[in-house]
């Protein structure tokens, strides 16, 4: 089984990361790949980064396609381009902010977020909706470091993540902590030991979710929304819609 | 690993069948068992049903506690007694509505499920809605065959859920459909193939989300609403108070 | 009029107390009986204590049927098999629960629930909202204190009370509270004018609602999910099953 | 005890039919009386109707207030001027559309609404979701003849529900029924028997629950959004104003 | 384009700045005219005061119809009437809670209203859900002064608006402030000036939305709820109704 | 005042449409300017053409805000990259599915969407119900024709539509239609007059509501969610990002 991992940012170390985290859950039997875009912004704080990058990210699920993935895994919260690579895709393409939320739901009845920036808040309170977790998220905090300070500073990204995370537990009474970002993944095990609460790292839960779609046998639904995007012709936009051609 | 599943009612073929739908799926590290009461009615077809079920369910819990079972599936659609099995369990407990519900949000964007008797309905309606796919649910349709017709009479099963598929398809526009009986589980497959739309088994989804949160290392939370039953003296329940002491 | 009142748990001095709630505002027509189940949980604190004391409490409305009775009243504010119950009783089933919230609703635009231990704040959140009123519940609150704890030192139950009545009327701009717990009842009118708040109290607002419902002339609809339990045959489980039969 | 039910439009020959509706379940010691305005619409058919009844309706409640009454029913299916009316009221104010939808959330788990004419369907829809309703209700039907229509012919009247209740068994999985007009309110007994299938009136179902709530001793909050209009000076409307004086 | 504003209440000053806010931003082809009812509450705080006004508020359609106004905007911030309104009117009506949502929404993610009395709060929320911003309104705050308190010392609505304005802006991380009150109206501009955070105003974005409705050649759907009052004969109340007739 | 469309797609005679509904209906000293992007998807039919399409468009509005744009409008129904968009831009940036489901919620109670293609169904639906209508929206239905078969054959397109909106009439009850593509544009009126419901073009109400957010004086708010993006260095991503410099 090939689970391929696509951090839509343009930091490699982050990718390396990222794929760190998944290699220490994945099973012996699944080949764990990681790839970043090269032309992407360099973290994913707010919409317009989300949207510079998803055109390039969905570029290396035709690759995979290509390469007879089985699964992907898109390694940034935001879950940016979460449905358009679903179209693109045969087999499973998991968010990890759309699988942090289904664990979190399934070990705890209560749960709160923490991201980077206060920008992201308002992105993640309406994913955690669209995910149907209104009701089991207490609250979206927010460390107030960028996504790169995560990544250049991650002790201080540690001491600012154990504030809130004691703040979770005391004022929003959350069971669990879900890291609202993929760069936090590798803080995931020493913050949960420190605070005694259970933390969930979405790269983690992503990387099983999908392990566990394909072994199940489940691929994209290619019925109705899902369906491969339609080619077009004649169109001046031909060299973009050929690379998606089934 | 150890998954076990518990089907709540007490007809042995259906376990049976359970079991071999589990063992499919699993991973070949694996321990998978499967376990039903033997005091419980011979099918869950409403509440009254799931009351009775549930306190001897969760004694298998406790029996596989001490068993040092990774995670538990209940192996019964309208998901009885999740949230007491979570709080007796340490590891995740997974039911297989919610884990159906969480594989359909992620593979498709709107799905119909299938149940046996019209009673079902608004129960798992109303799950549907707890697990938060309001929205993803187009419909709940029923067969209007009991749960012991469906393990005693398979081809007619088949072709009546064949039917509901179809209708769902047209009058629903649902993008994949989810089975709304443990019993079921064995005909996936066929009605899959037959009717071209993805057709999901709670009970292999419920395994593999199993797997994958024992493998990413998440138990459930104990802190708050998961928390081990409190302990209370003096009891004139002693002996089932007992047998649930950590 | 028959009005039958179960107390789920095994503590008869919670029963007598939920007993002398009821008389005081039953009509004088009325009769109101109490009982609880001998072999259940001595309070009902989580899921787990739900789940166990239900197949008896529901026994108890088998025993109510073969009595007359024409409408049962579940004392616990969890409303535990309340679904169930109301699949077995001819008459009206009310949870204290559910006989709060729509009295609150009706007397106020916003209130808030006091209950005794945070670990039931999530089981409430989610009944509240099962009710309809996510809107006007501004706030689950507990005054961690155990359901016993009440019912041995009701002194300080009323001082935890007060404090939380107090926070609820500055901080969540609560109109009227309600008790979160059976055995509160006693201290609801103490409480109202120590607080000059509406204090509302489950097992008062249910005896009455069901009274309501049997002088109007309505039953529990038998149409589909509310229908009696389904009798299956060949069942190992006989005993019960037959208990159930109408 | 006395609960006063006023009729905010101007036909008295449906004042009658709800003051005959209400003593037939009325308890023996509570006087019941009813009273319409002299000049308001002679049926509520839509939001101006509604609003032109309303401040003749309000008077009625300062003149109830002025001789004890201690509970109202509104007696329109629209629940019009409800929150005005419990601002002015000391004691509890039932409008009978809440109050059948509070009685039908309680006897089944799905209901379908059938009231008049079409264009009240919006304005009962968004009713029932502000009562909490949105998941139980099915369906909120009409039967296309007007609210005087239903006063001077209910043979036809009666046909016409009974179509609808049939469709709502069938079309909407139904399993009550609730008559979406005070004028359908005689009705009631003979389409439950004849369909086989609850009918809920909200004139009866109102009635008790007034009983209920001032014989549970409650009260309308008076902290907040229902507390007592406001006494404003200098007012050019200074009659209105000081029969609202408290 | 004749653009008509109704301040509901009787208060000729609030009437007045209600004009200069609207003409200011008024296109200057657009003819704004207003007024204000001689018989209605001097302000509209809670629901009594909404229904007093209303009938008046009415009457002003009446008589805008017969001189050709092509819109309408309820210059109350709790919207009274506005169904009733769009009954008897043929252009648009535009309340100003409902323009204020719809700005918000289009220019932040996440705002907060500032009213006048607390006793409002609630009215408001449900308004705010009602126009589907619940996920995007933060909070609805008081600063505890009447309305007419804010006509007659603004100087002090200011001072306790900023208050309120800072606290938005810091505790509930507000993006955007709607002011919930007709009569803070001329206050906007300053307070946004002195904030820093935009600062909307419902009067006057319902002019300009009422503007953008007529231009773009919309009416009010006269197709079912929104269709003209209907003519009844034979009534009691016969005067009202005509004035009515279309 | 300065009002910019984009259409996202690359299609010329589409943008040529647009730009004409828009000029029928801006005010004579609005300035209306159309642009599509050269490399984008012929027709955005899905989350992969809205994806391919976004860099594109957000690139022309940087070009915009270099050319003192005082308002944009997207015109496609899926409303593409709009929160980015919000965020480069210093003015207000309208969506057509926002604005025209805007209208519909304030002229009517209950509307049907018709679209394009029954793919797009679920992607307006949840679109709808982030902007609060999921009440109103009675319905998303689809004429099953491509976004270029619209624009190619307006015959047949102004027939299915007439279907759909006699479908909409009778079996959903819509009190108005909203036209789920810009490419239905120029058909808008003639549906209105041949079916005598109001149907609402997008195109037309987010011009419209645009001037009227210009003319208020509305921007964006720049606090938080809708803040310019963020400059990161070092970036291997220079020139994109250098494009988005404030």
């Amino acid at each position: 089984m090939h689970i391929h991992l696509i951090n839509p940012n343009s930091t490699a170390s982050m990718t390396a990361q990222v794929l760190e985290s998944a290699m220490r859950v994945a099973n012996p039997t699944t080949r764990v790949t990681a790839v970043n875009p090269l032309d992407t912004p360099v973290s994913i704080e707010g919409g317009t980064d989300e949207a510079m990058a998803v055109p390039s990210m969905l570029s290396e699920i035709v690759k995979g396609e290509a390469q007879g993935v089985d699964a992907y895994v898109i390694a940034c919260f935001d879950d940016p381009g979460l449905h358009a690579a679903r179209e693109i895709a045969r087999g499973p393409v998991v968010g990890i902010c759309q699988a942090a939320v289904q664990v979190a739901m399934t070990i705890s009845r209560r749960f709160t977020v923490i991201t980077t920036l206060p920008r992201s808040i308002p992105i993640i309170e309406d994913l955690v909706s669209a995910y149907g977790a209104d009701r089991h998220c207490r609250n979206v905090r927010a460390i107030d470091l960028p996504v790169l300070g995560v990544d250049s500073d991650p002790a201080e990204a540690e001491r600012l993540l154990t504030i809130q995370i004691h703040k979770a537990k005391l004022e929003d009474r959350a069971e669990a902590i879900v890291l609202g970002c993929a760069g936090m993944s590798a803080l995931c095990e020493r913050l949960s030991i420190a605070t005694g609460l259970t933390v969930i790292d979405g790269v983690t839960a992503a990387v099983k979710l999908a392990e566990a779609l394909v072994g199940a046998g489940y691929a994209t639904s290619k019925v109705n929304a899902y369906d491969f995007p339609r080619i077009k012709t004649p169109s001046p936009a031909k060299i973009v819609e050929q690379a998606l051609i089934r």
